[in-house]
């Protein structure tokens, strides 16, 4: 489908480009010209499928960097509980009752809730099993994401079947939407061998299914907590003094292709390693402030060169898939932590959830940003509302006024996903319905465990 | 007009009563019954206007205890600035060319986002003029509203007089939706002597104007940083070693009948003293940490037994009038910055955003929850989308998943003021297009000025 978006507001994420009145032309999935709508609405006058974004701002696609999209099952479930007793006694228990089926609608959920709020891509990290999953759900959705398999030094083996399947049939697949990553679930739980047993892994895999082009990504929590060094020398007892990020370094197991969520609790020299092996986070400010986990230095690691990016977590843990919550919590948060107002400004923190997502993700070269050439990902913003009057600044109203709420119509690889608040791809009161039985499934079958 | 609202789930704020099935009847404004629905559709079966609440969930309407609506205006005229140069370069020379006439319109525009967004009772600190003003569009708009005049050292004249015309003439009018108070903008631009005065003649209007039930608050900024005690001493030459509140103290102008907004910078003498006093607080954290102003100690306050309510400040340093978004931040950051998980549950910061804040503008004979006697001030919640799903607490879902696009129906003072998203006491476009006119008045006067 051939597309000509025209007349709205662009706000291409090239430097602080703003283009008033301006048009995207979309064939086959790619942007093959940008500019203003005058000389293009002629220029594509026929065999273009029209979009009037009068009123409306258009940005590149949100890029929510990190996710375990099958927990929104899962959202509510428990709250306002002290971390160890939340995982133990509510998350872990339920989950093992989840059934691929289960994690494949949770995701599909997640998908929905994306769309609807201008994310187009969502790295996300959870069990995968063959058949049902999240890769299929996505797929389905036409939301475009990297899936990965969480692993833990108590299922290697399993691991290892998971990951080989994973990569063979959902690397590159559903014409580009979908890849794929290694997650080992953090420096606690992966013992050292292991962690480099998944590095080789995941160079073995991308080798086999991957390219230079389209790499198999590697996706970690780290540091998430003040309590994490600790946990770390105790299970392996191993030297942890330098930091977190210092440890998994002395394994040879940080490079570019590393994305690592949380960063809460750094050190300086962690930063500085961060920044030689080029390894990218995903700040999760929302979920980070919720589990009470406390508050990357976010603004240090940009100060150090490091690329950061924006995730929401899981939706039992923020508890929305909202990359526009995200967006004003992490530009007011980090102004008021820091006591400088200038920090993290709009401009920045638009690029941290657009195209430094897509670095992290290694994906810049298709998305990110709005640029002849990169994959028609796109949210289109209707700023025609009481919240994002009056107008003097684009860039002020996304991060600080506008909501997921205002966005109206979202491309992914060219394919209108939603149009006007109306999905496309799935029928959301149908996932809703089978969300709410899976959930009392699940909360039947844990009454008939006790 | 009477009212029957039944099929929903009323969230009453009554402890942490949850009426599944349940029914409101109002008559005259006022909530006559509250139960069932089945019983209530027997027994309410004609003279009333049926609003059917299946799949939606009504709570008290929202209370936001500080504003500046007018401010609207303004909303991302100036951002990520330093304080100082924000306030003169910015922020001062625009609202001095400000007119009255601008200072309805922005006050129209917050109320329609306040309605929109669940709110019903606004209380708003601005420069007060007779004709058009802030009561004036809170009253058209048929939001209940605290209007206050703010009162400087440098014109105490002109204070006095507004102050006597706003009490005269708005107090307990429109119905009794508008109340007014005395504002002294802070004790560092209101001198010792000047705030006695304002706080005596603040009891002298309410001997006049006021009554028990509806007295004349006293509305004030208080330690919005950590700087404001070494300003009043550099400017006033007294002694304020102990906390701003304690030196407030000192002067004898608090009691149960002061508000005191953001309250960043307390000493535990300060806290103490309120608690003593019942000074209650306005927290509002989104603005507080925009403005890299830093964090209440809002847990420390309520352990102290102090009343914390919630609000927005202005839409120019917020820059939205969303009390779903500040209850969330409230609900994440103070668990974030304290490492405790367990602090602010979803239940106690929908209370605060209710209940406490009918508390905090000693409204609570009226307002603040559902309750046989108090007015009909309601917010019908629609939970039948994506994010909202799957259901399993709805206090969970009310802080951490609802947002204010989710509200569809208001009633304030017995009166549906938006249904199905409809406001049905403004035209929401035509005012969004005079706020465009005046936003471009304000530029060119301000260009001529240069």
């Amino acid at each position: 489908m051939n597309l000509l978006i025209h007349g709205g507001t662009i706000v291409t994420m090239r430097g602080d480009e703003v283009i008033r009145d301006g048009a995207i032309a979309v064939e086959d999935g790619t942007i093959i010209d940008v500019g203003k709508a005058g000389q293009m609405l002629k220029r594509y006058a026929s065999g273009y499928e029209k979009i009037n974004a009068k009123g409306k701002v258009v940005i590149p696609g949100l890029i929510n960097t990190h996710q375990h999209a099958a927990m929104s099952l899962l959202r509510g479930y428990a709250d306002d509980l002290p971390l160890l007793e939340w995982l133990e006694k509510w998350i872990w228990p339920i989950e093992r009752l989840m059934t691929a089926e289960d994690i494949y609608v949770g995701s599909l959920l997640t998908a929905i809730e994306s769309i609807m709020g201008g994310t187009t891509t969502i790295n996300t990290m959870y069990h995968y099993m063959p058949g049902e999953n999240e890769a299929k759900a996505l797929a389905e959705a036409g939301v475009r994401g990297v899936v990965g398999h969480v692993c833990f030094s108590w299922r290697k083996d399993d691991d290892r079947r998971a990951l080989e399947d994973l990569a063979k049939n959902w690397h590159n697949k559903a014409g580009g939407l979908i890849r794929v990553s290694v997650d080992p679930h953090a420096p606690y739980t992966v013992d050292p061998e292991y962690m480099k047993e998944l590095k080789a892994l995941c160079e073995e895999l991308d080798r086999k299914y991957g390219s230079e082009k389209a790499p198999i990504i590697w996706h970690i929590h780290v540091a998430e907590t003040f309590e994490e060094a600790d946990k770390i020398r105790k299970a392996f007892n191993v030297d942890v003094k330098g930091g977190v990020m210092e440890y998994l370094d002395s394994l040879g197991v940080l490079d570019g292709r590393v994305i690592a969520a949380h960063c809460v609790a750094l050190t300086d020299n962690d930063m500085a390693v961060m920044k030689v092996r080029g390894v990218k986070v995903s700040h999760n400010p929302i979920s980070n402030l919720k589990l009470a986990s406390g508050i990357s230095p976010v603004p240090k690691m940009l100060e150090h060169g490091v690329t950061v990016s924006l995730g929401t977590d899981s939706p039992c843990s923020n508890n929305a898939a909202d990359m526009f919550e995200v967006m004003k919590v992490t530009a007011v948060l980090h102004k008021g932590v820091s006591g400088n107002p200038t920090a993290m400004s709009a401009q920045q923190v638009l690029k941290m959830a657009t195209l430094d997502g897509a670095r992290a993700l290694c994906w810049e070269n298709e998305i990110g940003s709005i640029k002849v050439g990169k994959k028609a990902d796109l949210a289109i913003i209707n700023f025609d509302k009481p919240h994002l009057c009056p107008l003097y600044n684009e860039f002020s109203h996304l991060i600080y006024a506008a909501k997921s709420a205002d966005v109206e119509t979202v491309i992914i690889n060219g394919k209108i996903v939603m149009e006007d608040r109306r999905l496309t791809t799935l029928n959301s009161e149908k996932v809703m319905e089978i969300v709410e039985k899976a959930k009392n499934r699940l909360l039947e079958k844990l009454q008939t465990q006790h």
